[in-house]
């Protein structure tokens, strides 16, 4: 070997190593090295050496060899770029032979060398040989017989005597690694990982620190500074006298704790200034390698080795807490740690969860669309919800879908399942508002609405009152009452949302329709509200009838005497909103849902309705058909209502700014802003401003009382997108619905898509499914062409999405790149979008991290 | 009044007149004067002299009477740009005073020249003075003390005794004509004939040729040498004998016909040689102004005077055989006929008409959906159609809206009508495609299905078996059964479809589902099939049940044996396509609607279903719940279901090579042409295409016979116009599906539009039904975007598009200014596209000539 080849070079402080060159672990070796830690030889074979091995052009072995003396016991492992594109296992204890057998028997015994060849022998059979391992499963490990039987099998299989040569051994293992690498399994796991097509595969060469012996303790173990699972600061780990490698971590029921601990036998206890050379290394490494690590080390006649050092696992609270950690440890600085954790990690730190080292009795899996869990006893209907509340029981509702007239019940319940629907289905969005876990699309369970079953695949029935667990987190449905983790906005937690909002760029508001959504909002540090739909106030109990009479009047000035009886409970929704925001700003939409959602579908309802109306039923079923629609979402709703029937804009618009004057009065001013749904023209938004305007002027001159509001416009119809540059003169503000402007570019509506969107995103025509990830090219240059125009027509004009996508990464940074001035989510995706936006204002060019949890 | 001032001019052959300075009469009149004709004296006041009048800047009257000699008689006559335009009544007979009426007296007896002279007296009363016509209800016509009690009745009223002076009384009238043009009343009315708001008024002043007298024959009345209501030649008009201005048409029993006629006496009888005088001077007219006019006249002592001479009136056929005509006599070029005529006017041609001289018993108004008129008893189901079409009875099928479960009882129907829908709803679509009067929309008209009766907003109720009309053209319904005038695809109707197809210089295909429709398309000489929706195929009894045993099929083999059966149909509909196209092009859309649309909807269809399945009915109630859809325009339909169920496009890709191979051995060889409906991403169309051009292999190697085909993507989504640069190296040609693009960039379901379509185009929200006209701002937009990135990724990429709006001339405006290579529209249609398309040709500035028939 040559000095100076970066390919092929021993790992020192100054080699040339580098981990897109050399791998993540050679790099990782190097920077231990550089820390002086007692690391033992090492060798790093580059990208380039191992793919010229792969191809047949093998280094010098001898050059190798060399640097490791006479008679070197070996390891080689992998060092690819990114440790979880995986890689071949590591081979232990190279250069075994009968010599150093002999040699090693003086050293630590007889049995134990014995023991030591035999596996060798045998891992070289399987791993390099590629000889079925079951051929080993019968024969002796120990006894002096073991090796002859290995020998003799090896002999039968490859017809060769197993090789004594250290160079041929370290060439073969070489080789095999190499190859391995290239196999399609190995390649399709990788990739699924985000690897590239090319993904090099560096090797390391390392001698042996034995962990075996007879003078002193000996043995290995692992060691990180916290816990995997809670993130928190705890001497964690495994360690086993006269072991090798992970074997501490197999499960060996003589393997012990690190630090001290009641639960059984510590390597503090048994060898204590091992142990504090250890935890020493362990926190010099976690300073300058500024990570939480865990380090792989062997204890040596009592001497400490560190053989490795990797990034701890850690569930996705864990990384919450360990980033925190590092930076309030001053060990990395806050936006550092802001762009350690994935956004999306903060789900789980939010909701409750099935405790992952449980076991999952699942029953039906289907789209995970609403984060969180919860355990309750299974019920059909919404009335059956409130029921089991009113008893003080936790209830899950199951419904084919849901629709409105079901939100009382999802109120009622701790998380909500229903046979159809998307990731924006109703279910969806208004569970995502709630923070009550929720799956969708759970196809392959059968909902028996009549006989109130569900049906698993297996032939299980699940009746009312059976206790089930939604992990809506994951998109699953369990039998029984799974044990789950509490959720845990703790301290670290709120750091990490106070530091993302020191770097976050652009505003993040909330979608919040009640009081309780907006001190959710509140809680999360929403920057006010950016889209409040109105419709939902209606469907409370004693407004709904209400809302009914409005919707059977038969002139306006009938209309006009149902809506005064809404108005000061409209009056009183907004008022809330207002003093609980404390003068941040709320997007109160208009009215936008079809006449129909508000009537009784069945005949029963009707009948109920006609009664209570004090009209015949053939009247009432006679209304209910005229409203109904073939395509709902392309119908008779939003500002279509507001201009055929415009007194219900009126009344909203009189609640609006009654109680700004009412809010303003004992505390913040408030401005309210007013958005206009599904506009497809100009004239519509003209049309509609004069009407508030007027109703602005009116409450003026009633009360004596000035107030400022906005008037903005939802694009939601690609029309809309198209002639921004004409709708931008009326409104102050534009922000893209992007749920309806999605359905409308693919032509696919939310409801529906549930049926073939698997299919569609398995077979790639869809790269993702467009109602989760924005659609970049279709939609996303409508809402390019509909900032451009507006702001070329009005260049103070505000621009926001506020559709599901609002919370989602790859939508802010869309929204960032295209200057628009907020976005609008969830409110318990506030936090997700804000720290999102903050690694995006940090590292620009970055990709949103991936989740990287153990 | 000066010689030389243009605005204030005697009509002399050299005069400066022109129509967008002094208007149409003004013209004419000059027109008639270089022609020789024998016209009284007459002087133009131009459109800037009217606008001083109406200003208060009255020109010196002096000077207007000056040419006129002592004592005239003069009449003033209104000469707007536009004769539809409308202006206020002519007053005659100004001058008339003591004076004159003496004089009067002697030349054509006192009773004629008091009742003149009285007439007059109330005609300034009423429309110089204002004052209320009641006044002179009562008072005596004739008789010494007629004009007593006139004059004492003016003096009341204006406490002024009635001018004597010629000057004042022009000046007066000259005023109050000049006023009334600016009435609001007038501003509108012209304003809905399209013109502009400053469009101007002329007014001609002319010397009275009296028409009464005692020395030979004196009269006055109108000739026109072709009939207003069929267009053929025959002289017509009407004739009274001691008559002014148009009292011959005004109904008295006196009045005669022009030509010798059996029914009465005539002209011709009375005085041959004024009569042959009048034909004589009408044959000028026609030939020298190029137009089919009607001549107003006044006989005078046996000599004719021509006082004016205006476009002769016509209805839609007469517009077009007039102008054919003047074509074939060599009066205009043929280009200059065809321009004459709007294209809208075929349509009466193509189809029955009301008799519109009869009278209309309203019983309600909906949407013109289908035009033509067609009497029959009324029905309420499609069985029943189908039952009474059996029985030899023209019915008329009505439903609250039609599917494609009532395709075979439109059928049996002579017309349709419907409670719902739109402009493209599905019934309008179908009555278009198959020529069927029909009227959607009928919101006024109660459609109670369950007692089969129709109930009137008089409350009259019409039951199942009882006579009604439909009027699709005008979208009226009437009661009984009107008269109808048959429809006349005759000489002069095929001429100018031939002439129309030598100026065309874009595609016109048509709509064509089935051989009838291909025949119709062939007739009207559609240059090939620009849409062929397969599905309706499967709607035929025999097919629909073997589609639904594919719909409940469980695994794809099964679901491959229904669609067996199905292929041998499917290649029977195209090779019959084919051969009845000969070589034209076929373009065949592949399966496009939802599943569910081919499932019965109520229960009992569901439990015949169970049956012919032998399935239970729980089984199949499941699988109509699962299939159903919110939204079924935006689900499982189109591509979406060619990649999720890829055999239902295996099966029609092999039905259409096959019949390729058949249709092309008896006859010119078939390149067919396949349509991929409702793609959204490119991968979708690669996914089909490889498919397509398996089966395509497949069936080559099979038959050993070679074809071509033509593989492209209907454009229906926003998305997909926006992505058309990366869909066209994939697709040969793109048609643009404006319907579906419509309710797509809208937002807006053509089904559910009509609820409040009308009120948004009264409002003017949207200038017109944007499913009727196309919206080139937004809609327009994204056919242009698609187009240019279409074409810049291909050149040779085809363009066209096949919604409703194909046959419309404003959209075919729009392809041919895109550089579109074709429209499709219905059939019965395209002589209306070709028309349209000749008229652009020939005059691209021009706008489509506005309808003009009486």
């Amino acid at each position: 070997m040559q000095q100076d080849d970066p390919d092929i070079t021993p790992v020192t402080e100054t080699a040339p190593i580098a981990t897109r060159t050399h791998g993540g672990r050679a790099k990782c070796l190097q920077r231990l090295t550089r820390l002086s830690l007692p690391v033992p030889r090492t060798t790093a074979l580059s990208f380039r050496a191992v793919k010229d091995i792969a191809e047949g052009r093998m280094p010098d072995v001898a050059c190798i060899l060399a640097p490791f003396g006479d008679d070197p016991l070996l390891c080689v492992r992998p060092s690819s770029e990114d440790p979880d594109w995986g890689g071949p296992s590591a081979v232990l204890n190279i250069g075994m032979n009968d010599a150093t057998h002999a040699a090693l028997s003086e050293r630590i015994g007889t049995e134990a060398a014995t023991r030591l060849y035999n596996r060798f022998v045998r891992s070289y059979a399987i791993h390099v040989e590629r000889l079925d391992p079951d051929m080993f499963e019968d024969l002796p490990v120990t006894g002096p017989e073991a090796l002859a039987e290995s020998f003799r099998a090896y002999h039968e299989e490859t017809e060769q005597d197993f090789p004594q040569d250290a160079a041929t051994q370290l060439a073969a293992v070489l080789r095999s690694m190499a190859r391995a690498w290239r196999g399609t399994t190995a390649r399709l796991l990788r990739q699924a990982k985000g690897a590239p097509a090319d993904a090099g595969l560096g090797l390391v060469v390392q001698e042996m620190a034995l962990g075996l012996g007879k003078t002193g303790e000996c043995g290995s173990g692992v060691i990180q500074l916290a816990s995997s699972g809670t993130g928190l600061p705890r001497i964690t780990g495994r360690y086993l006298s006269q072991s090798q490698g992970r074997e501490a971590l197999q499960g060996d029921s003589r393997s012990m704790f690190l630090a001290r601990d009641a639960r059984g036998p510590s390597l503090e206890d048994l060898a204590p200034e091992a142990f504090a050379t250890l935890a020493e290394y362990s926190r010099l490494m976690r300073y300058r390698l500024r990570e939480e690590m865990q380090c792989e080390f062997t204890i040596e006649n009592g001497n400490v080795h560190v053989l490795d050092g990797v990034r701890a696992s850690r569930s996705a609270r864990a990384a919450v807490r360990m980033a925190v950690r590092l930076a309030e440890d001053g060990v990395i600085p806050r936006d550092e740690a802001l762009c350690r954790v994935d956004p999306r990690a903060l789900n789980e730190m939010m909701h409750r969860q099935v405790d992952p080292s449980a076991k999952r009795d699942l029953i039906g899996t289907g789209i995970a669309a609403s984060p969180g869990a919860a355990s309750g006893r299974l019920c059909f209907s919404a009335a059956d919800a409130q029921a089991a509340q009113s008893r003080g029981e936790a209830c899950i509702l199951a419904r084919r879908e849901t629709g409105p007239e079901d939100i009382r019940g999802m109120h009622a319940a701790v998380a909500v399942i229903t046979e159809r629907g998307g990731a924006t289905s109703h279910a969806a969005v208004i569970g995502r508002g709630l923070g009550l876990p929720c799956v969708v699309g759970l196809t392959g369970l059968q909902f028996d609405m009549k006989t109130e079953r569900l049906i698993a695949r297996d032939g299980r029935n699940f009746r009312a009152g059976d206790m089930i667990t939604v992990d809506g987190t994951h998109g699953d449905v369990l039998a029984g009452e799974a044990p789950l983790h509490e959720a845990s906005q703790d301290a670290a937690f709120q750091a990490m949302l106070t530091w993302a909002e020191d770097y976050c760029d652009i505003g993040i508001r909330a979608n919040a329709d009640t009081p309780a959504d907006a001190e959710t909002a509140r809680k999360f540090g929403a920057d006010g509200i950016g889209l409040c739909r109105t419709e939902h106030m209606f469907f409370e109990s004693g407004r709904l009838t209400v809302m009914r009479e409005m919707i059977f009047a038969d002139a306006p000035d009938d209309r006009r005497t149902s809506l005064e009886r809404l108005l000061p409970m409209q009056r009183a929704d907004f008022t809330d909103l207002f003093r609980i925001m404390q003068g941040r700003p709320v997007c109160i939409r208009l009215f936008d849902p079809p006449l129909h959602e508000f009537l009784p579908s069945d005949r029963e309802g009707l009948r109920e309705l006609a009664e209570s109306l004090s009209r015949p039923l053939s009247d009432v079923t006679r209304r209910a058909e005229q409203l109904s629609e073939y395509n709902p979402m392309l119908g008779m709703r939003g500002v279509r209502l507001g201009i055929t029937v415009p007194e219900i804009y009126d009344m909203q618009a009189r609640a609006i700014f009654e109680a700004t004057i009412a809010a303003s009065e004992d505390g913040v001013p408030v401005v309210p802003e007013i958005m206009i749904p599904l506009v497809s023209a100009r004239r519509e938004v003209e049309l509609v401003k004069t009407r508030v305007d007027a109703v602005a002027a009116a409450v003026r001159n009633e009360t004596g009382k000035d107030f400022s509001f906005r008037l903005g416009v939802m694009v939601e119809t690609p029309r809309a997108a198209l002639r921004a540059g004409e709708i931008a003169p009326h409104a102050a503000f534009l922000s893209f619905g992007t749920n309806d402007l999605t359905q409308m570019t693919y032509g696919l509506s939310r409801d529906d898509a549930g049926k073939f969107m698997s299919t569609y995103v398995k077979q790639g025509v869809y790269p993702e499914d467009p109602f989760h990830t924005l659609d970049h090219e279709g939609v996303g240059e409508l809402l390019t062409i509909g900032a451009e125009r507006g702001r070329a027509a009005r260049p103070d004009l505000v621009l926001s999405i506020c559709g599901e996508h609002g919370g989602n990464a790859e939508s802010i940074a869309f929204c960032r790149a295209a200057g628009f001035d907020y976005v609008s989510c969830s409110p318990f995706r506030v936090p997700i979008a804000r720290l999102a936006a903050a690694q995006l204002n940090i590292r620009p060019t970055l990709p949103p991290r991936a989740l990287k949890t153990s």
